[in-house]
C-alpha cells in the first residue's frame, strides 16, 4: 500500500512534470553563442530595443575570439572567460559589430574604472528566455539579469562591504566613440552613447542611444570618470593628470568624452540586493525615462521577470510539438526563440522613433520595426512571420513603406533607422510580394508597388540597385559594372522582378507582369554550359577567364559572386528551377550537379544563397527523397542542443528559420511564390495556432506517422500528389498527415 | 562774411566734437594684447558671461605665440596674423588657458572643417566696447561682433556665392575636450562643450558649457562633422574612413566627441548679411536658449550694439576726467573698462547658476558673481570697486558668502563655481573686511566674521591655509611645511589676519582682535638683520641656506617665496610698514632699501607682491616725492596706448586697477584699511559720481593745479597734513584737491 502510493505520487509527478514543460522551458540561449552563430544568451524580451547581455569579448584574456582583435560582431562567446558587463543594446546573430554599450559592471572592494582590471571570470551561467544570471568569480556578486520591451534590468546581490555599480560608456562592441553622462540623483543616472558605422560603412551616419538608469538603492557616494586622450603637445609636461582616468566625485552636469562612465558606491552591512532599471531610446533622453517608468515602474525584479516570460511563453506556445527528442524540441523553440529577436521595436512607448535618413522624431500607433537584414530573411523569415505571426509581419512591412516614405526608398539592410547598405540586391520587394500573396493585406499596396517598382526603374542616382543599366540594357551586370558580385547581383534582382511580376499579375499590372516576367530570368544569359554554372561576363559580353568556379567559398574575395562562389549561387533561381533544369540538360544532370554541390562540400549551411538547395530535389521528379535525406542529415549535423549548435552566422533569424520550417516539414522554396515545398517533419505533431485576424482557421495541424521518407501526404485526409502545398492550401487544411515508409 | 561763417562752424564742430567724446569712445581694446596683457577685443558686455573674441592663436602661422606650443592664456594675440574663428566664451587678464570655445568661423566657397586649413590673414580691425569688426582676407567677409550680457552676437557680410558659418567645439583655448552638438533647425544649432583644468589643475572638476545658436537666415544646407581618432587595431583596416572627417549632411540628433563641428551652408545670389546671436549657461541648453531670447529677441545687431555700448558708457562715466593728453584718458578708461570685465556674471537670466563644487542649480535675486582671482585683486580692484560701483562690489561680496554656504569655504581663485585653487594665501577675508570697513554693509557680516574665522583657525583638512599649524605655532610656515613660498604664504595669511583683527575691532569682538592683530606681523619672525630682508626659515628655525635673495625673479622656482623673490616680497606688509622701517634700521635704510629694488630692477610692476611699494616712501617722512615720481615713472613706462601697453598680464583688472587709482592720484595702500594714500593725479580734474545707496556725497571731485610734485593736498579745502586720507573722508568730502609746486 504504501509502496504503491509512493509509486503513485512518482508517476503524477513525473508526468505532470513532463506535462509542465512550457516551450518556453525548451528555450536554451546558449544555442548560437559559439560557432560565429553571433546570438547571445542575454535577457531580452520579444522583439525588445533593450537586451541585457553579458559582455565578454574585451581584454586579451578572451583572445583570440577578443573584440578589437578580429572581425567579432557578438558581446559574448560561449569559450571566452573574462567578463568585463552587461551591456544594454545588442544586436543577435549579425555579421558585423555594433552596438554592445551602455555597460554595467557589479564590483566589490575598491573602486576601479579599468575594465581590464576590474573584469572577471565567472561561473553559474543560467539562460532562460528573458532572463540570465550568472556569479562573477572575483566578486562572489550573483547578476541576474531580465528585460521588458525598452528596459534592462539587473538585480546584485552584493556581499558585505563596499559595492560599486558602474556604468562603462567607453566600452562597447561597436567602432563608434562618444558618449555624455550625467548623475541625476543618488538613484539616477541619464545619458547618451554613439553607435553606428555597422560593418565599417557610413560612419556619418552613426546616431546615438539615449538612456536613463534607476538603482532601488541611493548610492552612497557616487561619480564619473573620465579617461582623456594623451597630449603630446608641450603642454603635457605641465599636467599630471595627462592621459590618466579622472574621478569627477559627487558630480552632477554631463561629462562628455570617448572613455567615460559613471559609478554608484555603497557601503553595505550585511550581504544586500541593489536593482537597477536601465530604459533606453534612440529618440532622447526623456523617452527613456517615460520608457523606463511605463514598463516597469513599481514592478520588482521578479514581477517583470515573470511578466517577460509569460510573453515569451504566449509567442512560442502558438506552435506546439510532440514527439521527437527534447534536443529536437530545444533546437526547435530556441530557433523560434531566435525569430523573435530581430526584426525588434524601435518606437518608444509613446509611440516616438527616430525617421530614417533624416532621423527626425516621427510617431507610430503601431510597433516600428528595425534591423531589417534583408538579403538573408527574405528566403524564409518573413514567409514564417506571415504564417505564425502575421500581425507582427503586417507591422513590418508597415515600417518598410514608412521608411520609404520618410527616405524615399525601400530598406535594404536596416538597422536603428540607418540604412547600412550592406550586401547586394534588392530584396525588400520580394518580402511585400510574399507578404501580400501569403494573405497579410492590410497595408497600403500600391504605394507597396511603386516602390518596387521605383528602385526597379530609376536609372540614375538608385541606391538599391547599382548597375541597374547594364541589368536593364544586357540582362544582367558584368565584372566591369561592379566588383561586388556581378553573378550574384544579377540574380538578386532577378528575383526581386520576379516578385513585381508576381504582385503586377495579382494586381492587374498586366503589361508590368509581362515586363518583369521578362526580367526575372536575364540570369540565364550567364549560364556556361561549359561549366554548367553560372560564370561572369566582361564588359563586352565576354566570359570573365580564368574562370575558376570553386574561388569565393569562405568569404575569399570572387569578382562575380558576392560572400559565395558559383556553386553556391547558380542555383539560386528556384523561381526558374525548371527552366536551369533544362539548361543544365535534364533532371538528371541538375541532380548530378546538385549532388556535386554537396560531395565536393561547396555547400555551405550557414550561407543564405544556398540554403534553399536541399530542397531543390523536390523539382526532380523521382529524387525529391534526397530532399528529404539532405534535409535531415543537415539538421542532425549542424543544429544541435549546444553553444556551437548553428551553422554560423543566424542572420537575424534566417538560420533558425530554416530549421523552424525544416523540422515542420515544409519549406518556402521561393521566395513571393506563396508556396511551401515539403519534406519530413521532425515531430509527430504540429499544432500551428493561426492568427483568426488573418485566418479563417484556427488551428493547423501537421502529423507524421511512421519512420523513414516520405511514401505520400495529404490534405485534410486528401492526397497530395506535388511535393509543393500553397500557403492558402495549408492555412485552410486542418490537418496536413505526412505518411512515410515504415 | 562767409570765410567767417566757414570758421565758425569749424569751431563749433571741433568743440562739439571734442565735447561729444564719451568715456566709451576713449576704450582702446587692443592695450593688453601684446607683451601677455591677456586681455583680447572681442565684444563683451560689462561683467558680461559671454564675449565674442577673434581667436588668432592656433596654426603654425601663429608661432611662436601658438596655443599648442606654450603656456598662453589669450584667445587673441595682437602680432599674430592667423585667425581661426570667434570664440564666444573667454577670460580676460589671466595668467592660464582656459574657456576659448564655441568659436564660429564665416568662410565661402567649397566646406573646410579643417581650422588649420580654413583660417584666414585678416585686416582691417577695428574695436570698441561692445564691438568688434575685421575683414578676413582669404574670404573677403567682414565680420562685426557684439555681446549682451549672456549672448554674443555677430553680424557676418558675404559675398555673393556659397557662404558658410561655421561652429567648432573642438577647438579652444582650455585644454579640456569634449563636446556635443546638434541642429534643431535650419535656424538653430544647440551644444555643449566642455571647459576646466584652468592652470592645468583639477581636471576633474572640469565642468560644461551649454550654448544655443540662432541664425537670422535658414541654412540652405546644414550638417555636423566629427573627426575621431586614429583606430590603431586590426579594425583600422576596415575602416576606410579611419581618423579622417566624416559629414554628417542633414542631421538632427546629438553627435558626441572631441572634434566635432556644426556648419550652415548658404548659396546666395547677391552679397548678403547672416546675423547669428549664440546664447551661453553653464547651467543648461534650456538656459541658454532663455538667455538668447530675453536678452536678445528681436533686437537687431545694431541695437543690440546700441544698447551694449550705452551701458559700458554710463558704467564709464561714474568717473569723468578733465585735462592730460588723449592716450592719458584712453589708457585710464580702458584700465577701467578692464575692470569691468572680470569678475563677471555667472548667473542665467532667470537667476539660475550652478554651485560651488556640487554643481547643482540654485537661484539667486542678485548677480551670482565669477571668476574671482583674489590673490590679484584683493589689493586693489575691490576697494575700487567699493568706491566706484559699491553696488556690484556688494553682489561680489555676497556671492562670496554664497559659495561659502555651498562649499563650506571662501573662494580663492574661483571659475565658474569650481575653486582653481591657484596661488596661495587665503585672501578672501581682507575683500570682505575691506568691503565692509568703507561702509558696503548689506551683506552678512556675522557670517563673513564666520567664513574668515573658520579659515583661519581650522587646523585639519583646510583647503585655504595650508601649513597652518606651523603658521599658529611657529608663526610662519617653514621650507619643510611647503615648498611653494613660505616666507610669500606667511606673508599672506598675516595681511588676512589683520583683516580679521580689524573686522573683529569693527564688530566689538575684542579678544579676536587682539588675537589676530598678534598674528598679523608674525613675518617678523623671518625678517633677516643679515639682508635686511625676508628670508625663509627651516622647520628647525634656522635659516634657509644658501640663501640667494635674487633668485626667483621671472617665476623662477623659489623654495620661500611664490611667483617672486625676497625683494619683491620683504616689503609686502603695509600694514606693519611703520615695524618694518624700525627693523631694518630707520627711515633712511628703509628708503635706501626700497631704492635698491627698483635700482636693481627687482620691481616687478606686471607682478602683485610688489605693486604697492611705489607709494611706501608715504611711510617715510621726507621722502614722498618718490612716491611721486616712481608713479609718474612707472605710468609712463609701463602703461601706454599701444598693444603691449600693460605691463604684463592685467590678472582680471588688477594692473588696470592701479593705473586707474594712481592716475587719481589715491592708492589704497593698505588692503583691509579702509585708507588711500596719495600721489601726483595725472589729470586737471577728475569727478567721481558716487552711488548715493552707498555714500551720502553725491560727486567726489579731484583737482590739481600746478606741475611737479606735490606741495600741498587740502579736502574740503582745508590742508591734510598727512600722506594718506582715510576712505570715509575722500567720500565725504566734496573736493580733493592737490597743489603742486609749480
Amino acid at each position: 500500500m504504501h509502496k504503491y502510493f509512493l509509486l503513485l505520487i512518482f508517476s503524477v509527478a513525473f508526468l505532470s512534470y513532463n506535462h509542465a514543460q512550457k516551450p518556453v522551458e525548451y528555450v536554451n540561449p546558449f544555442i548560437g553563442t559559439s560557432n560565429f552563430g553571433a546570438t547571445n544568451p542575454g535577457a531580452i524580451a520579444p522583439r525588445g530595443m533593450a537586451s541585457v547581455s553579458p559582455f565578454n569579448v574585451a581584454g586579451a584574456q578572451n583572445l583570440p575570439l577578443e573584440k578589437d582583435s578580429r572581425w567579432l560582431s557578438n558581446p559574448y562567446v560561449n569559450e571566452n572567460t573574462f567578463l568585463t558587463g552587461f551591456s544594454h543594446v545588442n544586436l543577435s546573430g549579425v555579421g558585423c559589430p555594433d552596438l554592445g554599450v551602455i555597460l554595467t559592471m557589479p564590483t566589490t572592494g575598491k573602486l576601479n574604472t579599468n575594465h581590464l582590471e576590474y573584469g572577471s571570470t565567472y561561473g553559474y551561467e543560467l539562460a532562460k528566455p528573458g532572463y540570465y544570471s550568472v556569479k562573477l568569480s572575483k566578486y562572489n556578486v550573483k547578476t541576474e539579469v531580465t528585460a521588458t520591451t525598452r528596459v534592462g534590468v539587473s538585480k546584485y546581490s552584493f556581499p558585505k562591504g563596499q559595492s560599486n555599480i558602474l556604468i562603462n560608456l567607453g566600452l562597447g562592441l561597436t567602432n563608434e566613440e562618444g558618449a555624455s553622462v550625467k548623475v541625476v540623483s543618488s538613484t539616477e543616472i541619464e545619458g547618451i552613447r554613439n553607435v553606428g558605422s555597422f560593418c565599417y560603412y557610413k560612419p556619418e551616419e552613426s546616431y546615438p542611444v539615449y538612456f536613463v538608469a534607476k538603482f532601488s538603492k541611493p548610492a552612497d557616494d557616487f561619480g564619473v570618470w573620465k579617461k582623456t586622450k594623451k597630449y603630446n603637445g608641450i603642454e603635457g609636461q605641465w599636467m599630471p593628470y595627462n592621459g590618466k582616468t579622472r574621478l569627477y566625485k559627487d558630480y552632477r552636469r554631463e561629462v562628455i568624452g570617448d572613455s567615460i562612465g559613471s559609478y554608484f558606491t555603497y557601503h553595505f552591512d550585511k550581504p544586500t540586493q541593489v536593482e537597477v532599471k536601465i530604459g533606453v531610446s534612440y529618440v532622447s533622453i526623456e523617452n527613456a525615462r517615460e520608457n523606463l517608468e511605463k514598463e516597469t515602474q513599481s514592478l520588482s525584479f521578479d514581477e517583470i521577470y515573470k511578466n517577460t516570460s509569460s510573453q515569451w511563453n504566449k509567442l512560442l506556445s502558438k506552435i506546439e510539438v510532440e514527439g521527437g527528442t527534447k534536443d529536437d524540441k530545444t533546437i526547435f523553440y530556441t530557433a523560434l526563440y531566435h525569430t523573435l529577436i530581430h526584426p525588434n521595436t524601435l518606437n518608444d512607448f509613446n509611440g516616438e522613433y527616430p525617421t530614417m535618413a533624416k532621423r527626425e522624431t516621427a510617431k507610430t500607433d503601431g510597433t516600428r520595426f528595425t534591423v531589417f537584414s534583408f538579403w538573408d530573411t527574405y528566403r524564409n523569415l518573413h514567409s514564417l512571420m506571415s504564417l505564425i505571426y502575421p500581425k507582427q509581419q503586417s507591422d513590418m512591412v508597415k515600417s518598410m513603406l514608412d521608411i520609404y516614405d520618410e527616405s524615399g526608398w525601400l530598406p535594404k539592410w536596416e538597422l536603428n533607422a540607418t540604412e547600412t547598405t550592406t550586401m547586394v540586391g534588392d530584396p525588400a520587394g520580394i518580402i511585400l510580394t510574399d507578404t501580400y500573396l501569403r494573405g497579410i493585406k492590410d497595408f497600403d499596396i500600391e504605394k507597396a508597388y511603386e516602390a518596387m517598382r521605383k528602385s526597379a526603374t530609376q536609372l540614375e542616382e538608385n541606391p538599391l540597385r547599382p548597375g541597374i543599366k547594364d541589368y536593364i540594357k544586357k540582362g544582367y551586370l558584368t565584372t566591369k559594372t561592379t566588383k561586388s558580385g556581378s553573378v550574384s547581383t544579377t540574380q538578386e534582382y532577378n528575383i526581386t522582378d520576379f516578385a513585381i511580376a508576381k504582385l503586377a499579375q495579382a494586381l492587374g499590372k498586366k503589361e508590368d507582369y509581362k515586363l518583369f516576367s521578362r526580367r526575372s530570368v536575364t540570369y540565364r544569359n550567364l549560364f556556361d554550359k561549359q561549366f554548367n554554372l553560372l560564370r561572369p561576363k566582361n564588359d563586352d559580353g565576354s566570359w570573365y577567364s580564368p574562370f575558376n568556379p570553386n574561388k569565393g567559398a569562405n568569404f575569399e574575395k570572387n569578382l562575380g559572386f558576392i560572400e559565395g562562389n558559383s556553386w553556391q549561387y547558380t542555383f539560386m533561381v528556384s523561381h526558374d528551377a525548371r527552366t536551369l533544369i533544362k539548361m543544365m540538360g535534364g533532371t538528371k544532370k541538375y541532380v548530378a550537379k546538385l549532388d556535386e554541390v554537396f560531395e565536393k562540400k561547396q555547400f555551405d549551411m550557414a550561407n543564405e544563397p544556398d540554403i534553399g538547395y536541399p530542397y531543390l530535389y523536390n523539382y526532380t521528379k523521382g529524387f525529391e527523397w534526397k530532399t528529404q535525406e539532405r534535409v535531415t542529415s543537415l539538421i542532425n549535423e549542424y543544429f544541435t542542443n549546444k553553444p556551437a549548435g548553428l551553422p554560423g552566422n543566424d542572420d537575424t533569424g534566417t538560420m533558425s528559420a530554416w530549421l523552424i520550417y525544416s523540422m515542420m516539414g515544409i519549406y518556402p522554396i521561393s521566395p513571393a511564390e506563396p508556396l511551401y515545398t515539403i519534406t519530413t517533419p521532425r515531430f509527430d505533431k504540429i499544432t500551428i495556432h493561426l492568427d483568426t485576424r488573418y485566418y479563417k482557421n484556427k488551428t493547423l495541424i501537421i502529423e507524421k506517422n511512421g519512420t523513414g521518407n516520405l511514401k505520400s501526404f495529404t490534405i485534410n485526409g486528401k492526397t497530395n500528389t506535388s511535393f509543393f502545398v500553397s500557403h492558402e492550401a495549408l492555412t485552410k487544411a486542418s490537418k496536413i498527415q505526412f505518411n512515410l515508409k515504415q
